[in-house]
């Protein structure tokens, strides 16, 4: 009798995962992905669905759908609960899945940094019922704001603040200030421009820290050309759902507060025991194993590597590259071979600012404005392209009846995300009270 | 100093409250448009989504967006909790609200007929978080049925049960027969279609009703032919969420419970103190005013009137064609001329039965087949486009950026769902432990 294929399992189905299972689809392992959410997301574009620019259909794809070619891999929709390094076995919420090689790609969560009333009362931006809460948020603050006769409130009610000058910061806010001048100005007649606000609060002295100084710069002039109030050495202590508090007792009644200021690996990594790294991540091999562990990779926003003295950044270009990397040393592993250190190239970076506005930084070239702008949008829509997802609805939609090419569809459930929201509030209060 | 323009207030954002406002949009009277949703929903296409055939944006759009244009005419988003006949004034969740003229057009919710366990555990779809919700369900129970070693437990997991054979539950029981075995041949080529069962179940001995006995009959075969499991005479008495009971003590194993069986108006009505009509509804004048209010009308499913000796039936066409004499009738109160009575003129009836297949009735024609599915999709295609709702996402989204041309978005908030959900679980769990 053959031997038993050698059994992968990836846990976390982003831009990391996906990338490995791909990678080992024609590949003599059996592979099973687990992740809780039973769609791959296009994360660069989650907050266009925050200020109701994309539906989260058009970000979203069934991780099945995606995988449905590739006759070794199997999906399972579970969480992970805990990791035995030892017996080499998962615990989900579906029970136990041994594994021969693990691919941990857990992705990141939103880092509070310990601000409990920001977490129980703020809103961020890491999955799709994030930004659909943002998107509910903004709509009913429009409404209720309509309907308010006093004055203050109504200001307060139209106070928008984001916190954290990074990419997701930086672009929401720009985003946001757009949307809410066209909203008013369109749908809103009733209510004045003159009592909206949109509040960048960044804690240093930088926006988009990793563009050159002059980007920097003309990133900040633009987003105050766009009206957004950008405020640098800015820290938010507290937030009760009606007044943000900074540091030096400086006060903003507003009643909406997204928090884009950090993110910190998955719980799910505190049950390996590794030693600290920063933001929660787990030190790995330059081939991307775990230290003791030669059957264990961990990559992406999860894993922890320094090159050249530096800590490599949380974002996607990095878990995508970690990725290839991860399933070039799974084979090699499996079959015997030398695995390859991990060797970073920095593709450059791009932000929007808004509508016409973006930085772009591609090696030594740095530059901004319309062709900036022009160069994100190919990029972006180049990749949603890529990624298959309804161009055309409607005659999607007819087609797919006539040819049976519907896809299954994305769990975008509100009880799902109720569920979360319920779980995570009475902790929160709790220590909140505390 | 002129007279004030009198105060036109509709209660409902339906076909008939929207129909209404959109004719008095050039008129003397200021319009005030009261709904708890923001959204204007196309119902008959509702269950596209419920099987992911479509997302919630391409058939809801933004109240205030299509009532851009018309100057004389506000938006309120609120709950109406009380009517004051007297005093002609509204009580809503954010505060009150005086009439010259009200024109109540709150709609239907599903009607359990006091089945307090099938309202608990079951699924209904009236609105787009019960269809998101039927949508996840049926994912959920791919997802768990492909990890359920247990061969009985399976087969509960893949059984779906729909309970009522009007449009509703035809067209929901066609479609899912179609999606379900689609999809477990496509996304989970580990489980059997064998494991899946479509049932669909009708108390009376006919399915479509108000369609002639041959497209009845014909419907009930198609529908088996797809395999949906079509039940006459089976009456729904309990339904705890794995099992449900039949009258005759029948069981049938199942996870997944849609009901279709019934409409009644809004409970909002109870508050006029009108003697009860079927349905819940509240029976009108022929000029469709109350018959004690000459200043309140009450249309579409909320109006309960007699033609030829038969309560007309609470569907979309009868409220469009009571929305266009309401407005003339409101019109003719405000100018003092005399009011017209409704004249219903049955416009023929349309069902779908899933790909290929449909059956139509236009006067004396009745017919099925390919040619009445080609009708339905043309029907439907026209109205959702008339609606002018995202015909292409992605250009449409490149565009708006170029030219400003979005539009605000709607509110699917799952926190507003889930808190529909939890207002109402406990009282239902209270009522079934009694």
């Amino acid at each position: 009798m053959a031997e038993e294929a050698p059994h992968v399992v990836i846990v976390g189905a982003g831009f990391a995962g996906l990338r490995v299972a791909q990678s080992l689809a024609r590949s003599k392992a059996r592979v099973t992905v687990v992740d809780q959410r039973n769609y791959h997301l296009f994360q660069p574009l989650l907050y266009q669905v925050a200020i109701a620019g994309l539906s989260p259909a058009d970000i979203a794809r069934p991780v099945r759908t995606i995988l449905r070619d590739a006759k070794n891999i199997a999906f399972r929709l579970a969480c992970v609960q805990d990791i035995d390094l030892d017996r080499k076995r998962l615990e989900t919420s579906t029970g136990a899945v041994d594994y021969d090689v693990l691919v941990l790609a857990p992705g990141g969560v939103t880092n509070f940094f310990g601000l409990d009333s920001v977490e129980a009362h703020g809103l961020s931006l890491k999955d799709i019922p994030d930004a659909v809460a943002i998107k509910n948020q903004l709509l009913r603050m429009f409404e209720l704001a309509v309907q308010e006769p006093d004055a203050d409130r109504r200001r307060a009610l139209l106070t928008f603040v984001v916190v954290g000058g990074g990419p997701t910061g930086v672009e929401c806010s720009g985003a946001l200030s757009e949307l809410v001048r066209h909203v008013i100005a369109k749908d809103f007649p009733n209510l004045s421009l003159k009592d909206v606000r949109v509040i960048l609060l960044e804690a240093t002295d930088r926006l988009l820290s990793d563009m050159p100084a002059r980007l920097r710069d003309h990133t900040a002039e633009i987003l105050w050309k766009k009206h957004v109030e950008v405020r640098f050495g800015a820290r938010v202590t507290h937030f009760d759902g009606s007044r943000v508090v900074l540091q030096g007792d400086e006060i903003i009644p507003a009643q909406t507060l997204i928090w884009a200021a950090g993110v910190q690996t998955a719980p799910l990594l505190k049950c390996l025991g590794a030693p600290p790294a920063p933001q929660g991540r787990v030190g790995v091999r330059p081939t991307l194993q775990l230290p003791d562990r030669d059957e264990v990779f961990v990559i992406g926003d999860a894993a922890y590597l320094e090159v050249e003295g530096r800590g490599l950044p949380m974002m996607a270009p990095v878990a995508i590259q970690q990725a290839r990397y991860a399933a070039r040393n799974v084979r090699a592993l499996l079959e015997g071979r030398e695995l390859t250190p991990f060797r970073y190239r920095d593709p450059g970076s791009l932000a929007q600012i808004g509508r016409n506005a973006a930085v772009a930084r591609l090696g030594r070239f740095a530059f901004h404005g319309f062709l900036a702008w022009i160069l994100w949008l190919v990029v972006h829509i180049a990749q949603l392209i890529g990624f298959r997802n309804r161009l055309i609805v409607l005659v999607n939609w007819a087609w797919d009846y006539l040819f049976y090419e519907r896809s299954v569809g994305v769990i975008t459930s509100h009880e799902l995300a109720g569920d979360r929201v319920r779980q995570r509030a009475p902790d929160s209060r709790a220590k909140d009270a505390g």
